[in-house]
Formats: structure tokens, sequence, C-alpha cells
């Protein structure tokens, strides 16, 4: 059993310092000492039970990096020394067909998610990357490519993933447009991801001075807030968009932009319902989709990906004891383009 | 100009007996004698502005068979005598990239529906299959299989295409479970189409009464209402989803019946917005999709797929004049499974 200090939240947000114990490394299990964990917006609907009623205290973070400090003796995947990450599961049931093709985010039994859910290990909750060191199954824990900078590396394994997944998914490559609603951490994400499959990038954003960012990434157009022209221009020609937004927005405008027969998908996930006017949307035969992460495979595929063509997140790096600032800044989008958290100073 | 008896609606739905002027056959034009044409959904809808406000008097009906008894001078695929239909739209620019890929119900510049649309050629509104004559150019004119009996073969160009095309769309066919909501026009249509393409059908229906028929229509199971067990037997085992219900019903519990990454297409299309919960979809990575008839390729497409598989729809023939009770009845689901007026009845 070793001890590792955390961060732990309480229903009101507030930043609590403690020691939390981390269970021994088991035959197929990986203990790594975490460098670095992203912010994402999940961690804040989560403890602020947004989406649903959450245990407390919470420890939130699946965007981890970090080096492994050892390994049970049945695992053959990583070593110690190896820089690796863990993103948003770190269990599952491992025999259902979902976890057969890979797909254990959609495990029939309920995968069990890095933070906040029931741990059938420990028989408590499972506790997140805004701690100093994880114990993780072998099989939920990948390779960073030894190219990737670690803190811009750790907000793959969420944003990273969500976005290339539906990239993949709906067949973003050479020849194709893709809009992504939205640059902040997953629009940035996607933004870069879809270029570097090879996709024409419209960026939808109703940020000016966000502009120059989006071409950096990738992007060879930029629509700014709801102008027409924009608009227009890309009427029926997009071949899949990704709605990066955290909040309701209307969705018709956009089933116009889409090509006949093609998708939205909702990378960014509002709490409550989401609703839309069907005529626009059947007489376009617009698909609105949902997307839920990626599986493991999958997920050492984007990574890799993202080694082969030096992708990572644009982050600003900081300190844990900066978490509840970086926060509200994050909801106001006051962030370029995604918090990544020094672990080194909760040691 | 040819002088054909139709069947006008006004606002309060009442039938009004007429005459109507129909063009002369231009070049490209193909003259038909109706000799039935099916009652959809929409024509209620269109004719009582429940889904924006329509032009008055209302000749509604895109259903339609009949022969031909004119054609221009330029009209190759089709001759006098010939067995033909007309489904949704009888014209569109036939130039924009839509069009060129045979998707005309997508039109750039707008395609013109068969009733109550602006006409370009006449300048006035495009009046429907209720109908004993009409003037179409040829490129929306489809072949009807001899061996199709007309009166069932008339729901075929509307009902029959708007569940074929997502079928084909998504891949139903053998190896996929496909399922089907609500048992009437459209739901009939997508049982025998889907069990005819290979895939395993099931049939989510209110009816207790319908079992019987859905599995002669091909499905293999039936989940009647609410029913836990039937939906406990498909958990994330359906690769596809039809709603056919032409009211709003809650999505959520269909999610769970999808496969990961699978699709529920909504077939029928409920007046205002479609509203559902974004957790169930996003955890199960579902999409929503609208679907729009099909284009003319399609059409045909479907239509040889039909004559191959000798499907029909089940329809009760009635005479024009019995329409206002028809249009009652089928509010209420009292129809097995589709009225075709015998357009005989109007001469």
């Amino acid at each position: 059993m070793a001890t590792a200090a955390y961060a732990g939240f309480d229903p009101t947000s507030a930043l609590k310092p403690h020691t939390i114990d981390r269970r021994d490394v088991g035959p197929r299990d990986v203990a790594i000492d975490i460098t670095h964990c992203g912010v994402c917006h999940s961690d804040i609907h989560w403890t602020r039970s947004e989406w649903f009623p959450s245990e407390y205290p919470l420890v939130p973070g699946h965007e981890i990096v970090g080096r492994v400090t050892a390994v049970g003796n049945a695992v053959t995947r990583h070593k110690v020394g190896d820089l690796v990450g863990v993103g948003c599961l770190v269990d599952s049931c491992e025999s259902c067909w979902c976890c057969g093709d890979g797909l254990e985010q959609f495990c029939l039994e309920g995968p069990t998610g890095t933070y906040g859910m029931p741990d059938k290990v420990s028989g408590g909750h499972t506790h997140g990357g805004y701690s100093t060191a994880i114990v993780v199954k072998d099989r939920f824990v990948c390779t960073i490519p030894d190219n990737l900078d670690p803190a811009g590396a750790a907000p793959l394994l969420c944003a990273g993933i969500t976005t290339y997944s539906p990239l993949r998914r709906f067949g973003a490559g050479p020849g194709t447009r893709v809009g992504v609603i939205g640059l902040g951490g997953l629009g940035h994400m996607a933004t870069k991801l879809a270029a570097a499959m090879g996709a024409e990038v419209v960026v939808f954003s109703h940020s000016p001075s966000k502009v120059d960012d989006a071409r950096r990434f990738g992007a060879s157009d930029v629509v700014v807030g709801n102008d027409e022209a924009g608009f227009s221009r890309h009427r029926r020609g997009v071949d899949l968009i990704l709605n990066t937004v955290g909040t309701q927005i209307p969705l018709e405008p956009y089933f116009e932009v889409l090509k006949p027969n093609s998708t939205m998908v909702q990378v960014g996930m509002p709490p409550g319902k989401i609703s839309f006017a069907m005529i626009p949307m059947v007489f376009s035969a617009s698909a609105v989709a949902g997307s839920a992460i990626g599986g493991l495979p999958e997920t050492q595929e984007m990574l890799d990906f993202c080694g082969e063509h030096n992708i990572t997140s644009n982050v600003e790096v900081i300190p844990m004891q900066e978490i509840n600032t970086a926060w509200e800044r994050m909801l106001k989008s006051d962030v370029r383009y995604r918090f990544s958290i020094e672990m080194e100073t909760l040691r």
C-alpha cells in the first residue's frame, strides 16, 4: 500500500489537500508517478454533480501522464521508467463482446471510470489524476510516444481521443471538409487532428481573437459568430461537424452547412436535454451523433498518430494550488487551450 | 391543355370536388392517367398547415401510380401504356451537384414537391395525385415493375423509399439486426424491406393486435409496449433503428437497445422539436438521423427491389368519396396498413 498526495473536492468545489491510499501493485497492475494531469470540463461537471449525484470527496482528473514506478509480474506491455498515460477508464469486465472488440467504454457490465465510480478492486470509489500517484490495470495504461511533451500530451487522453474517434468513425481525411464548432480544449484538438488526417477544416467560433490560432492549428477557413456569408460559403459543403461547445447552442443553422446524409457529432456534453427542430434535420437528412471517448486500442492508435504528427494540446501548465482559479477561468473560456497540472507541485 | 378531375382541400380539410387544368405535354413530359394514389400522413400535416402555412386549395397525394397516356418527343424512358409511378418530387434544377449525384431531394435550388409548392413551369402551385391525371417531367417518373399490384405499389413511392433509403444507407442486410418502432404505413414497409434485405427484424409496437402481422411481414421478434424483458433481450444488440412513429416518443430507452456507434433514424416527422437527454446518447455513442425520401435513381432501385421480392404495401383500397373518413381513421392508427385511393371513383 502506497500513500499518495491528492487534491480532493467537496460539493462546494473547494480544494482540500489530503492523502489517499493507492492499492498494492497486483500481478496485472502498473504503478505510475503522475507528472501531469490535464483539466477537463468533465472534472467540473462531475465535481458539481451537474450530470448526476457524485460521491465526495472526489479526486478528479482523467488526463494522466506519468512514469512507471512498478509493474506486476504478469505485465508485459509496460516497464519501469516508461512514459505512460491513463484516460477516462481504469477497469471493465474484459469478457463481454464490447470489451472483446476493444470498445471498453461500452462494457456491458459498465466500465469503471477513472474517478468517482465504484472500484471493483478496492471496494471504495476510484480516485483520479489530481494526485501524485495511481495504480492501474495494464490494459488501461497506454504508451506515450517519447517525442511528445508530457504536459501537452496529458489532454490527449480525453480531449484527444474524444475528437479523434468520431473523426475516424465518420471518415475525416483527404477530400473531406470537417467543421469544428468552438475552439476550446476539444475544438483545438479536433482542428489539429482533422488537419493532420488530411481534411480541410472550417472552424466556427464566436471569438474573433481566436482566428489566427485556428489557422495555425490547421483551419483553412474560420466563420466568426453568425456571419451569414460564412455560413452560406459552406452551405451543404461540409462532410462532418464536431460540436465541441459545452453549452446548448442552436443546431439548426449547422444542418444547412452539412452535406446531405452527413453527421454532426456532439463531443461537448451540456447537462440536460438536447433539442432541435425536426424539419431542417429531416430535409437535410442530417444526423446528430453522440460519441464516447474511445476504446483502449483506439486510444493507443490516437497516441501513436499524435507521435507521428507531433501533435499535443496547447497547454497552460499550472501548479495544483491554482486549480480553483483555473476552473473559473475555464468556465469563462479563458484558457488557451487546456490547463495541465504540474503534479510536482503537490509533492 | 387537358382537364382533370381532382379533389381539393381547404384549410378545414373538407373535400371539394373541382376540375383543374394540367399543362400541355412538353418535350420531356409524361402524361399519366392516375389509377391509384396512396394516402400519406404528410397529406394531413400539409393540408392542415401543421409543418408550415400551406397554399389552398391544396391537392395532396404523392404516392401516384398510373398509365402513360402521352409522352413528349424527347422522352425515351417511358412510352404510352407503361405502368409508372410519381413520388414526392416533380422537378429540380438538374444542374447542381446534388441533382448530378441523383440526390434531387436536396437540390440546392430547392426541389419542387409534387403538391403545394411553386410550380416552375405553370407559375402556380403544384397539384398532387388525388386527381385523375398528372403531367410530370420524365426524370421524375419511375417504372413500376409489372408484377406489382398498382394499388399496393402506390405507397412505395413515399412510404417505400422513405424506409428503403435509410436501410441501405446504414447497411441493413444479412448479419444485422434492425429495429422498427411503430407498425403503421412506414413501419410495415420497413419490416418487409429490411427482412427482404436479409436483416433480422425486431418490431417495437404498442399494439398487441399487430404481433401476428409483424411476424407475417418478416419480424423475428416483437416487443410490445414497454415490456422490460423485450428491451433487455435486445440491449446493445440492434444495429439500426427506424423510428416510424409520427408523434414524439421518448427516445432514451432505444439508445440502450442500439449497439454502440449505431443510429436511430427518424422517418416519421412529428411537427415541432425533437428532444432527448444527452447522457444516454453520448454514453452509447448513438446517432439520431433524419432521412428525406430518396433521389430518383434510388427510388427506381427500390421499385426494382420490390419487383424482385414481390413487395407491395398492404392497402385498404377506398373510393375518393371516403377520404375524409380515411384521414380520421389514419389519425387513430385504424388502417392496415395504408389507404390507396382508386382514382376511377373520381372520373
